[in-house]
């Protein structure tokens, strides 16, 4: 039997709908060279359905993928709700990637139009020719290119009508956006969200347990707009109607934390590459971060000196969250239970540095080599799976690793503990562990023991072939500027014995100019593996 | 074309095993005569699992309704959870309406079986002999009753296996709890919740903007269990592991505030009376509210002295909900928005006594007596309607009052003006507004300035049938136990003339002893009109 609720929708048009509503005074702040660009949800709004209206002028259908390839800017949100409000599907691009990558997913994802900014269009110009199904370019500025025959995006809106009445959306499984990861082996991925899953992620930020969005917040993910949908905070923010805020191509570690002080932002999320840059720099400087409340971390783990840091000295909060592409990115987050608020400082620290609890409507298991279950009682490792309305069934028009979806739980590739408290502890990726000698070796460990010394910057552990071992583990640090003359490798291996056992202790540390990065920011081991294949092991 | 986002149903279960699996530790903790009763959500879902098998073992097959009918307790939480986890149907009856009302609700659900309290043993034997589908009968209790047969509760799970395997909800759409409304006219109606109106209903509670609920609250709706799913507290709170406190009958305003301090209560909820009752209390007697962070107040408006008596006295916020058994309550929240927040105190008071903006999922707009829709202007008047995923669509198994369901809407009766800020004002139900000589007056708005009154405990204003301009407003008033002796009517009538138009002012003031209140606590107005219907006007 039934029960007889509305059969209500969930869908991007009502986040829209809500924002013009209710929240039609409050603002969208995007940055520019000539002072921040600002605007309410009201204005927001007209644009939004003369957009809305040009997709459907263009020919673009339900169901139709439209690209977007730009910074995080108010046009950009204006494609974030337009193209999923006319039942179309909103695939943000990665800028960051290779132009044989590019041609490879808008091709793949056959997007009809391809919408960019035009600091991009260098990069647009050598993917461009390789194009199959892309009907229109439209330039995000004032100005075409002719070059690329690409029409100007306010040209083409200003010629829109105001009163544009957007189709309705009478499924919530419709598909809304799409995101490909290179998180992989093998081609890119796309991940297609629905509409379902966009407001239900969109709810569960919003509750006081895991990022707790409101009203008052004045939001500012320093995470791209084209990776797994900035985390969410574009369509939360609108939907509690929080004030926007976005630093369009200006993401520098002195821009970010500029913009933070300026627009008196509350809320911002990142991963932690950024967050090392920006301690760097308050180092130096002081800004005026009184307004902020919360940080939240991502994307890799979070060093315990990160935290401290934050907290000592400007009393915020630095949370940490766990998430993929394939999760929307939302899995779960490091919030400390009321019943552990008993133990000290330290004990509650061991907590604040995992993954975390699952958020609500995820649910989690992890399984060892064989497919079991393993247990939680914070010793036994095994593959993290999940499950839930936001994580992929499977990836978007491809059969290539379909198993790692099974049993209707998805196989994220990070091998975890999970303690007796559910906290689930990443302790590496399936492809990044250490096995020396038939026992296996954390690097992710080792990285946030490294990245919490107070010289070092940025670090990476890698497995590099051993002849006796098979394979050990090998430190690659970058120390910070003060440092960077008179570094002392040996102090740091010995600091590392001091807290890890020694077959642990990697056999060499390798001081460079820089951590490699990924298209998202996040320290690109794969590179650094490559870099040091031939690594020769000191003697002895 | 669809997402591929996993299919998972939201559903109660998923709710419980959030609980068991990550909240283990935290307390359900119920009033009793000797002490309270405290256990874990470890031992609740043990004995959930029981009880679950104890239904199957009845019987009970999914869509069956299964009766509740007892006080806030732990038991009847048990109840909450087992019998939707089996795909059953959780009716929560009102314990406090008359034997014939409840004979005719348990028949019309076809409700298989009854739980009940020892306590309300004498009640259910008043009509037990008249229903017609109930085949068990059992009461909450270590001692069977013989002459009610009914088995007892605690001897019935005690035989049940703790291995017990849920059966999968597979349709989120499916049934999962019943409640009858009495506030219609005609027959109570019941409201047939889903599996998925609960658990977004759940996650609305917990968003920062609404309740904000989270897992280091402590949890104490002062709402019965068999009224709306007290609020969606129950839920809500396992949902995101908040402790659960519960009164048992002990619902005397002292009794209530000795939990609240005694347990550390830290959000509580219910409807104005309780709290005027308790605000008595508090004028005489000092009670420790440290820890309470948050009082919702909804059924009824919030008098403005209420917010202030809080505020002032406690720095505790008093916030108005509005919402309807129809829907699952939450309908909207008297959040004050980040832009109102430069007015003055005043200034947002006159917003905090307003209903407030809808909650996230709900839609409003309200209809005059043409059925077009008004403006938000704050002035003109409509009906409201609401819509959303978890507002009924239609009663269940009746077509009585299917008028109330049209193109998607349901009409709630409630006469609202809406101010540009998208705040609903309610000033009247449809049934209880006062039109003199072709004017309307709120007979809410005058509620609202006599209970803010110093000498004034309860009020409420009624029309009443005048000759010359067809009805005019009574207002009935009880005096605080200092004034009853030397209450001064025309102090009060002088009182509203400084607020209101003459032509609003009551023309007289009756002085009784108590307003008679409904089953779930309101002021009782229907009762009212009846005892004045032959009221004589004062001459001149």
């Amino acid at each position: 039997m039934h029960g007889l609720m509305m059969d209500t929708q969930l869908s991007v048009q009502l986040i829209l709908e809500r924002a013009k509503q209710f929240f039609p005074k409050k603002e969208v702040i995007t940055r520019q060279a000539n002072g921040n660009h600002r605007y309410t949800y009201a204005d927001f709004y007209q644009r939004v359905l003369r957009l809305a209206s040009l997709l459907q002028q263009l020919g673009i259908k339900p169901g139709d993928r439209v690209g977007t390839f730009a910074w995080n800017n108010y046009r950009h949100l204006e494609l974030y709700f337009a193209i999923p409000c006319i039942g179309a599907v909103l695939h943000t691009i990665n800028i960051r990637l290779a132009a044989d990558q590019l041609t490879y997913i808008i091709n793949h994802a056959e997007d009809q139009a391809l919408f960019f900014d035009p600091s991009l269009a260098p990069l647009v110009k050598q993917f461009a020719p390789h194009l199959e199904t892309v009907k229109n370019f439209i330039v995000m500025d004032e100005i075409p290119i002719e070059e690329l025959n690409a029409q100007s995006y306010e040209k083409l809106i200003s010629e829109q009508p105001t009163d544009f009445v957007l189709p309705k959306i009478t499924d919530e499984n419709m598909a809304a956006g799409l995101c490909y990861t290179s998180g992989t082996t093998g081609h890119p991925k796309g991940v297609l969200y629905s509409h379902r899953s966009i407001y239900l992620h969109s709810m569960a930020i919003c509750m006081a347990d895991m990022m707790g969005l409101c009203e008052r917040d004045r939001t500012f993910p320093v995470v791209p707009m084209f990776h797994a949908n900035a985390w969410g905070y574009p369509f939360a923010s609108a939907l509690v109607g929080a004030t926007q805020v976005f630093p369009n191509h200006f993401m520098q570690p002195r821009d970010i934390i500029q913009l933070i002080e300026q627009e008196k932002v509350t809320v911002t999320a990142g991963v932690p590459t950024i967050w090392l840059g920006i301690m760097a720099l308050l180092e130096h400087e002081n800004f005026n971060l009184e307004n902020l409340r919360l940080i939240v971390i991502g994307g890799s783990a979070v060093p315990v000196s990160m935290i401290e840091y934050f907290q000592k000295r400007y009393n915020i909060p630095v949370v940490q969250a766990w998430g993929m592409t394939e999760t929307s990115p939302l899995g779960s987050i490091a919030l400390v239970k009321s019943n552990l608020l008993s133990l000290s400082d330290e004990e509650q620290m061991s907590y604040r540095v995992k993954q975390g609890i699952p958020a609500a409507c995820v649910q989690i298991r992890a399984v060892d080599d064989d497919g079991k279950e393993i247990e939680w009682n914070g010793e036994a490792r095994g593959e993290l799976q999940v499950r839930g309305p936001w994580v992929a069934k499977s990836y978007f028009n491809t059969t290539e690793r379909a198993e790692a979806f099974c049993d209707g739980w998805f196989s994220t590739g990070d091998v975890v503990a999970i303690d007796p408290e559910g906290y689930i502890a990443i302790v590496d990726r399936t492809k990044d562990l250490i096995k020396s000698g038939g026992e296996w070796i954390s690097s992710v460990d080792l990285e946030i023991a490294l990245l919490s010394h107070p010289k070092i910057q940025e670090a990476a552990v890698i497995a590099v072939p051993h002849e006796k071992w098979v394979e050990r583990p090998l430190a690659c640090v970058v120390p910070k500027p003060a440092y960077s003359e008179q570094f002392d490798k040996e102090e740091v291996i010995n600091y590392l014995k001091s807290k890890f056992a020694p077959w642990w202790i990697p056999n060499a540390v390798e001081v460079i100019k820089e951590i490699p990065k990924t298209s998202v920011g996040k320290f690109d081991k794969k590179r650094l593996r490559i870099m040091y294949q031939d690594f020769q092991w000191p003697v002895g």
